[in-house]
């Protein structure tokens, strides 16, 4: 992330240190948490509020083709037009609503689909339990890594964040090689935000799917996580912490392989261990 | 939590455990996640999908008010007919469909306001950014508490924790007095989830506005737990992690306090600062 988006996703503020002898004003920075409305439309059609999702500013377009690509709303680079943001009387909201431009028309299949995802959700805007699961195919047999390069994962993850240092208060999804070198990082208040800039980084640079390489993610695995690796068709998903037992179910359907607890060495393997390689 | 229940709550799973010497398959436990559908009706009315939610089974019917209560839809006790599990003809999803029955007519702001929550999602169901804030009166004044008795609050919510030391995978919510005793306390995969149980208990005790107290969560206070504090009437949020930019924005609004970081004897207060007595 470049220095000024760096210095957007963060925000100045004034804290009261406390501890045992007292207190110190003092000034602090907070990671920037912001409302981001995503809308969409086809050739000659109205933009539609598509979803409004809690998340840090940077990288807000490809925010927003990753959340259409993991919503099914768009399939690769070649259906977008373009993306932009909409300024026009937005008053404070200026930056806070981006538009995608979609080549095809767009029919959504619920008219009444429509949602807010907090900093952390990226499952909105299904109604019954039957609509949970989006429609993606098994993913391709992929990589074998080693063990030892899974557990070098989160510090390469650390040291490739920006934001967190300055805040301490961010989730990261990174993608890797299976040598375990950085393809592309993304930071954001919310996991399946960072998941959804790093997909549409890769829509961007055409490189979906991700068949052959490892995500990383910080904190837990949980069913979206699981779910959007799987619409980009990544093998193999690590977290250095949990994963629920409705992603490990999830892994276990589309074919892929979740690493949980990816620290200090060691590392739990929940689904599909035949791509860890503990030999090496 | 009982035990029927910290069962229910937790998966058990066979997992590669993975370190530099090899490996070992053994028996593990994860955090259950699964989609919990809440259906709302009033007297005569046809009960309709309100939202679903991905959650940690137990304490579902206190969700559920809990839900219902932060997103505006019953303002408490008195308007609950009753709540129960929708049974018949389910299949798989027994437990995982509950109905609220409510003394009035349910009138939905929004007719097309359906979502699906995952476990970390506390906002979904709105289209635009106008519509993120829920109506809500400023907090009371509420109690001044001691820093000492906030730097303690951690170690009694992580005593009181009983399904995180099987897991290690979930968030809790702990509501306390101005003197550090546990008033009740809530686990669930999603941090959000976890403060709905809370205030769901709160409504079925009778215990509603919480402006007597001190609410302390594990991880991050992002927007969505700052608001539903908000309307439960709890005066000041503290948390193990940091706050966003706009959970403290609204905490400004609102009258809350917010104190994150709360670790290791310190602690950094991000609003309305003079209910922290720093003298004690």
């Amino acid at each position: 992330m470049n220095q000024r988006a760096v210095r957007r996703a963060v925000t100045a503020v004034r804290v009261r240190a406390v501890d045992g002898d007292g207190f110190l004003d003092r000034p602090d920075k907070l990671v920037t948490e912001e409302p981001m409305e995503i809308r969409v439309h086809g050739p000659g059609q109205e933009p539609r509020a598509l979803a409004v999702t809690m998340r840090t500013p940077g990288n807000d377009f490809e925010l927003a083709m990753g959340f259409c690509f993991t919503e099914g709303v768009l399939r690769g680079a070649d259906d977008v037009d373009n993306v932009a943001y909409c300024l026009a009387g937005e008053g404070e909201q200026e930056f806070n609503v981006v538009t995608v431009a979609l080549r095809h028309p767009v029919t959504l299949d619920r008219p009444d689909r429509r949602f807010v995802a907090n900093s952390s959700c990226g499952l909105c805007g299904k109604t019954t339990l039957d609509e949970l699961e989006q429609a993606c195919d098994p993913v391709s047999d992929g990589p074998v890594v080693a063990s030892s390069m899974i557990s070098s994962l989160p510090d390469r993850l650390r040291t490739a964040q920006t934001v967190f240092d300055a805040t301490g208060g961010l989730h990261a999804a990174g993608f890797f090689t299976p040598d375990g070198d950085l393809v592309v990082l993304r930071e954001d208040v919310g996991r399946h935000n960072a998941l959804d800039k790093l997909i549409g980084n890769s829509i961007a640079e055409r490189r979906l799917p991700l068949s052959d390489g490892v995500l990383m993610v910080s904190g837990r695995v949980s069913f979206e996580i699981v779910q959007k690796a799987a619409m980009a068709g990544i093998p193999i998903v690590c977290a250095v912490s949990a994963p629920s037992s409705f992603a490990v179910d999830a892994a276990n359907r589309f074919g892929q392989t979740v690493v949980g607890f990816v620290r200090d060495g060691r590392a739990n393997v929940y689904a599909h261990p035949e791509r860890i390689d503990v030999g090496t």
